[in-house]
């Protein structure tokens, strides 16, 4: 029987023992291989889990199997032997094997240490290394534990537009898109861009469903070569009606605990991997995610605590705190690792440093904004409750000079049986950076694009 | 209790019956509200599923309620009484209700039947409709059905880039992106286009993971205006190792069957609708895609059932039929609606009319490719055999002319521990319009993207 080597490991106490003596196929690229005269060890990576399987063989039976290097395909039959007294809990004694493909002498995955850097110039061969096969696969577990919790909480799936003629904040650069180049308006009849955010086009659909999420691809056209900045990214933004902000942070909460606590479940020898290779904060990150209580902070009782961290000679490299300031990442830091140790809600910013379609607050300065802070990394992600209220969010946008008549559609929800609703926005590729521990975006993306920098 | 309709109807023969006469809390959208001097009837839709629900009221006490409008957003509290022998199994007797949301006299969605083309222009309020309703909660579905049937089978999601330097098919007119049109080239070094197939980008991961797909956005620029076409799309691309052409079309068909079938169970009032209001087509579909197997026929046997067909006196538009034509619609519907009656595989075209990285046949004529053909719609989607050897891979791209060292990268996986693979690409917009009736794809996507039409 064709077996997947996660399926061995996960019956190890059922199933897998049930197949002591019989035989199994697996499937997959040569990890490792050796041998001396009488006995040759071949590992193999179908990348179903972390963990690949020892193929044990006869090398003078087996001279093909013998000659196989680092990268090549190879299908092994034959039977399964309990170990437990070895390192690893079984093998395979080879029976059968046939190479489904050979690897050429300039294979440049060699058992030599290869950085990072280098191994980004082959986005189309480094998810056969140990970390970049860890993070890929937990990339897809972590995409999967997404849609499932939306689902199972109710939740529909909106495919906002990636073209758009609407820019969401007026931030950010963007891109645009021509058809032809040398008349860029011709194919849409106006200036079309690539999305920097969906909630503007997911409101609509959150005062209808209730409970609505858009996850996919957003771009930025920033000029900065960051870690931490992509050209192109993955955004989770979900939108609820009939919730205010502290909905909003009940659900960012209760979501990402969720998320992250299933799929460490799920890929636990990946995890094991990131603490003991990529990053000694790993288990402390996911301390902070799955088991801190997420505090929650007015953005003013933030700056009384940084005030204080002055007068008591805390020295920030920005020592001008004042009541408006847009927190530098130093300031948040102080908040989360110095004073709060854990992750914190910042909520209720000045209206001037946030976004037109926030909630004013009836103080007539904040608005119903909120950020979550994490030690380590600062911001995870952002939210707010909107302005439902047609005539404050009109005179908002009119004071930003907004362009009215193109954002008339997205006002016209607010006279349409509109409701108190919020949402927010997580960056999903710095998610996975987070729990992962790597610390370039580059690095977590299957073909990242970047400035200057776009690897066929 | 906060209540949601659709738990309200799966629970009716459970926990639904445990309600009566507690009280319950509903909040949504007025579908509709009349009422006589004595007792008023508010419907409510809060788009969990598509049925409503109804509120009666007593319009002296909730003089409120009882000028609430078509639109208007509201929450409304009261007992609930099952009603068996009425055409709705229950409903709720008010108590309290909260008008979350007024409707402007202007809200463009009355009572009075409005054309689809109408409602095109408002992508932001059509989804309150019926029609539209539905439609969006089955996309929704559908989606998750996709990502639930992946993951339940062992597959990896793979973010394949949107972005590209690299055409998949060189087929189609791509879109290109630039953040500054005076320098198109200067962000990202070289010309950078909108991705048409994830599938180049996806294979390597196929051979490291064995099983993986994609599902995202995908751009054609073509200048057509037809029903069926669109600049923005949704494309699924599985792509797997270790397997041939067979194994391709048995997941096609699986794949296909598995996620209808789960959508069709869990929408099972949109269905109900589709089949009732939208096309009478719908029940047919289905039980093509549900129950008829998807019989498997060569390329070369359809061109002989189309030549005996013609001298058998069968009129075509096109009626010159001959081994190496790229067949048309009406060729076709004859093979699935006159021959076979259900759907079929078509597979084993000539290789002219074929990608250049399909395998080749040892014939030396044709590919292993398939298009998978149903009666009245045409092909719903297509896949092939990968060509896994670098020799005739290189050849066939030379002989197309194709520019090599763009495409190296690719041509590398064959050097590499390459295998034999397949996979198949399903347009997910052209899926949706299957199985809902609808004929244009504009109105199964929230936010349509076509030659000179995008609103916001």
């Amino acid at each position: 029987m064709l077996a997947y080597i996660k399926d061995l490991y996960a019956g190890l106490k059922g199933p897998t023992e049930a197949l002591e003596g019989k035989e199994v196929t697996v499937r997959g690229l040569v990890k490792s291989n050796r041998d001396n005269k009488t006995v040759g060890f071949l590992w193999v990576s179908d990348s179903s889990c972390f963990d690949a399987i020892q193929v044990v063989y006869d090398p003078a039976k087996f001279s093909d199997v013998q000659k196989l290097r680092l990268g090549a395909s190879v299908e092994a039959t034959g039977t399964l032997a309990l170990t437990p007294n070895m390192k690893q809990p079984f093998e395979i004694h080879l029976t059968k094997a046939v190479v489904t493909g050979q690897v050429a002498d300039d294979y440049p995955l060699q058992k030599k240490k290869t950085s990072f850097e280098f191994l980004r110039t082959l986005p189309h061969l480094r998810e056969r290394t140990n970390t970049f096969n860890a993070v890929f696969r937990v990339r897809s577990e972590l995409s999967y534990a997404i849609h499932e919790y939306f689902h199972e909480h109710g939740f529909f799936y909106v495919h906002t537009p990636i073209l758009t003629g609407n820019d969401a904040e007026g931030a950010g650069q963007t891109f645009q898109v021509v058809a032809d180049p040398k008349d860029p308006k011709e194919y849409f009849g106006k200036v079309a861009t690539l999305t920097v955010s969906g909630q503007l086009h997911v409101e609509p659909f959150a005062l209808t469903y209730q409970k609505v999420y858009t996850f996919g691809p957003t771009f930025r056209a920033e000029k900065s070569n960051t870690q931490r900045h992509a050209a192109e990214f993955w955004m989770i933004e979900p939108e609820i009606a009939f919730a205010d902000i502290d909905d909003d942070m009940d659900l960012m909460e209760d979501f990402l605990k969720t998320v992250v606590r299933r799929v460490v479940e799920r890929c636990p020898q990946d995890f094991k991997f990131f603490e003991t290779w990529i990053s000694k904060d790993v288990a402390t990150r996911l301390d902070h995610m799955l088991n801190k209580p997420f505090q929650r902070v007015d953005y003013s009782e933030g700056i009384a605590i940084l005030k204080d961290a002055v007068a008591k000679g805390h020295k920030f490299d920005n020592p001008d705190i004042y009541w408006g300031l847009d927190l530098m990442s130093e300031h948040e830091r102080y908040l989360t690792e110095q004073h709060f140790k854990g992750p914190i809600f910042l909520k209720n910013y000045p209206k001037e440093i946030k976004a037109f379609y926030m909630k004013q607050n009836p103080d007539g300065k904040t608005v119903a904004a909120v950020d979550l802070l994490f030690p380590d990394v600062g911001e995870l992600c952002g939210g707010s409750q909107r302005e439902e209220d047609y005539g404050k969010l009109l005179k908002r946008m009119e004071e930003l000079h907004m362009n009215i008549p193109a954002y008339q559609w997205y006002l016209d929800t607010r006279r349409f049986g509109g409701c108190v609703h919020s949402g927010f926005g997580l960056g999903f590729d710095r998610l996975l950076m987070y729990i992962t521990g790597l610390d370039n975006i580059r690095d977590v993306q299957p073909y990242p694009r970047t400035y200057k920098d776009m690897a066929f």
